[in-house]
């Protein structure tokens, strides 16, 4: 069932309705943003009241009856929905683009209809009627993409746009507890799926950020990875063999755990975001439920430090399951958002801690936090965090404790709750990421958060740019910047679009990727054909003409014309 | 340097001229033969002799002077070869197939001259040169194909072939100690490759049984997998980043440790085989040397327990780098092939303790013998190893100690050698490998088994078919079947075609993969659709097509229209 077909999904921000934090919590966190971003939250003035759906001006749908009735006669009425609810809910994902816009009142790209098929037959029936029809389809999973995957584009030169939720399409097909794999269908979001996967004893070990109002064929089609995609893989790492139906045909790839047959043809529907055709089912690797979940923090005078130690981490003999550190000015910002009252707050002790600590160098507003997570079994947990710690303290991690890294793995869904409220406050708040080589990594995260910081002055307000890495490997690791400023009292959009523009270009000149793990939706795409060149681009573009030729698929995504 | 080009290696056979092994020294071979092929060794009788190169009938190339004239002006005279060495040594690789047609003394599609560039623009005007005049071109890395991927096909379509042999590209670009990361020219070939990065502390963990005579290039074209692949990787695992020429211009994948942007192009490279261009360089993630190669022999009473023991242990805490288990045919040929005298005799006392192992009921000639290897620091080696032997104990698996296991380490090389000497006296002797998933993994086994026993059987002959699995993961293995059987009277091409395909086609029926690593040449091809389906091809096509619109790039292979 989908979360917004149940009415309880935020349709203008992040996941539930009855979800929010409670600033008066976090005494720290308005002088914060008043010295950092110059925005006073206690002023009590907001920028945007939450947007109600009268709000919304939308326009008819351009279907025709006819069409409409072809619909409900393929899938059944219940499957078939046009409501206004249903529309403006599909219509944008999750980026700050789309929150600013939805605040504004403005569904730029309205689709048309929304509808819930059940199998592949289905959806195979939608391709052709659209083919023949020339409606734009748009496959929708959780709607959290933040790079514009989801939103309609271009739609001008199509009689129409038809939404495919495949929330309904969304069964553990089967669980092979031999070869440790199991077949999902694509519309399995995190928390469903894992309880299916849970009760046979195996867990998938994807966990991002988006887990809970995401799915398998979102994270597939955008090349996803999970909170502990260090010890688990990202999700191109965990999938056997995949199931996809484009406008032209079906492409069933092999159950094999390897193989030399030709060019890896998986590998072109994992990341196609929807533009070739829609993933229906994926046989993914699964393992066994791990019996502990042991997430510690440690504290390093520098981010240098603590990219030092995550380097030599993953280049020595025992792996984390999660690695992750905050450079001085996330560490700062995690401070200012720490719980100082309420009916949460277990962690009075740390503050004591924390002059001691400053008395050894070791402060969180000039240090970095350090989560490092272990899950297997116990015996096998203790062993492999007391190898990770003695590398950790050899590099001068200071050890907090199980506290603060289950502080951090407790709330690890929660955050993006956060930046509703702060961007009704008139706060801009956003992320992006990258990748790069250990050798190229100080150099690119000084260059991008130079870029940034460089258009938050010249868009004439106060910000910070914080960063951290959470995806490491052996050969380099992900970057992750969260950008906080105050809200341009015009143009808004423009703004923003600056600010990712320098970051983009800053990315790409310093030999980085222009996503680890978001996807390029239409946000990125600009920056494909420095990331693949000519002659990657003509490759690419002969893949959507040979298995989309009237391009219906998810127009204006990664490929731009 | 190419191997041919120095006159080292052979151009009917396997490896260096100089290289035999003298079976006197195993005197259980003979009988073994005698018995399960039907082939008596001892007589004397040799079906064939070594070809000279006067053996060979060889066309006139068909270039004519001035092409010739032009590609000399472009590398220069000594990188442009027209002698009968070169172009006899290139015309073939070291198929079963290409083996017997040798010692026929047929080269049925001769090259008409090789040439060796030394830098990518010479390869960009090689192509615009073959485009313009409508001349196929072969790559060539080490020219160690076992399924026709150097060969040329179809050629009377084209002017003519031009070969082009990587073997003087082979150069270490940059090593980044740091990122653990090397940039490497696709003409290095294993040794050589091997020596530069262990100079610097390092080894990129790819051993194939080609290694001595394969390169880099030819790795990543065909997907291969090293002996240790269990612990380090396929090459598709190792690599970061490809530089490739095509036809129409040139692609360059960033060098990132993972990246969500879009599709995966490199995956598409990666596998092509020299169908869409040729890989100049690549970067690829190394690893420092380990200190200990622990390598020792485990003997099972069955296949089926030496199957569920790799299985239990993949799918455990601890990897090791390399395990392999012999079916019980397998077992008790490598028995046979055991030296019995000689000066490199080090194992007389185990015989004695053989026959204390089958009081215990287990058997060299019924049961399975696995090889278990370690490789990295010495305490985490024996710590490793300590762990895997308590599974394998547990599991069934008697040690029989290092010197088992070193004996196969030391001889891993080597086996390729024997093929030649054996089809001399009139065996025909190939291999050939899939992968499944564990659920399916017997049923497998049998099914082929079955297909590859009737069809020898139905040629009229005796023979053997033995297997093994040798690359292991948590979702199923590989198997590598070995078939040694009488050659037929006339039409020794012909039986060993039927039985090619009867395995192929087993191989598809029982829903595993036509190739886990030895690529798929023009003797694969056919199996292609069963493996990606018309979509599938429908896309491999279109790709071909943009990249290589006029054909030329190896024609013939993966693709067959």
């Amino acid at each position: 069932m989908s979360d917004y077909q149940e009415g309880k999904s935020r349709w203008w921000g992040w996941g539930d309705f009855d979800q929010d934090f409670d600033l008066n919590e976090r005494a720290r966190l308005a002088p914060y943003l008043k010295k950092n971003i110059g925005v006073d939250i206690l002023s009590g003035k907001m920028r945007f009241a939450a947007p109600t759906l009268d709000d919304i001006e939308l326009p008819e749908p351009r279907l025709d009856a006819e069409i409409l009735r072809q619909l409900e006669g393929m899938l059944g009425k219940d499957n078939v929905c046009q409501d206004k609810f249903n529309r403006v809910s599909h219509s944008t994902g999750k980026s700050y683009r789309d929150l600013l816009r939805n605040r504004l009142r403005r569904i730029d790209n309205p689709v048309d209809v929304v509808v819930w098929p059940h199998e592949e037959e289905d959806i195979v029936k939608l391709l052709a009627l659209a083919e023949e029809k020339q409606i734009a389809i748009v496959p929708f999973g959780g709607g959290s993409s933040v790079v514009g995957g989801v939103e309609p584009r271009g739609t001008d030169a199509y009689d129409g746009v038809i939404t495919i939720d495949l929330g309904r399409m969304n069964q553990l097909l089967q669980l092979d507890a031999t070869s440790h794999t199991a077949t999902i269908q694509a519309g399995a979001q995190g928390p469903y799926l894992e309880e299916m996967l849970n009760e046979k004893g195996f867990t998938l070990g994807h966990f991002p950020e988006s887990w809970r109002h995401s799915c398998l064929g979102g994270w597939l089609a955008s090349r996803a990875a999970g909170r502990q995609s260090t010890g688990y893989g990202k999700i191109e790492e965990m999938v056997i063999s995949v199931k996809a139906i484009t406008p032209t045909g079906r492409i069933v790839t092999r159950k094999v755990p390897a193989s030399a047959a030709g060019p890896k043809l998986m590998d072109i529907l994992v990341g196609s975001e929807g533009t070739l055709g829609i993933i229906t089912e994926a046989t993914m690797k699964v393992r066994p439920l791990p019996d502990v979940f042991d997430y510690s923090g440690l504290l390093f005078k520098s981010f240098g430090a603590g990219i030092s130690c995550v380097r030599e981490v993953m280049q020595g003999e025992v792996r984390p399951t999660a690695i992750r550190v905050s450079d001085e000015a996330e560490t700062g910002l995690a401070q200012a958002w720490r719980l100082t009252s309420g009916k949460h707050l277990k962690h009075k002790a740390e503050d004591i801690a924390l002059s001691l600590l400053e008395k050894r160098g070791y402060s969180f507003n000039q240090g970095a936090f350090m989560v490092l997570g272990v899950e297997g079994g116990k015996a096998e947990v203790a062993e492999r965090k007391k190898k990770l710690l003695k590398i950790c303290r050899k590099l001068g991690g200071f050890y907090l404790g199980a506290g603060a890294g289950m502080q951090w793995y407790e709330g690890r869904y929660d955050n993006a709750y956060l930046r509703d409220q702060l961007i009704n406050y008139g706060i801009m708040v956003d992320t992006l990421e990258t990748a790069t080589t250990w050798d190229n990594y100080l150099h690119l995260y000084g260059a991008v958060q130079k870029a940034m910081q460089g258009s938050i002055e010249s868009s004439g307000v106060k910000g910070i740019v914080a960063c951290h890495l959470s995806h490491a490997y052996p050969y380099g690791a992900s970057l992750y910047y969260t950008f906080l400023a105050g809200m341009a009292a015009k143009d808004e959009e423009g703004q923003w679009a600056a600010l990712k523009k320098a970051a983009s270009d800053a990315i790409i000149a310093a030999g980085g990727t222009i996503t680890h793990h978001h996807g390029l939706g239409y946000e990125h795409a600009p920056w494909l054909p420095d990331e693949v060149g000519r002659e990657g681009l003509r490759a690419l573009r002969a893949l959507k003409q040979t298995l989309d030729p009237h391009g219906i698929m998810n127009p204006g995504k990664i490929l731009l014309d």
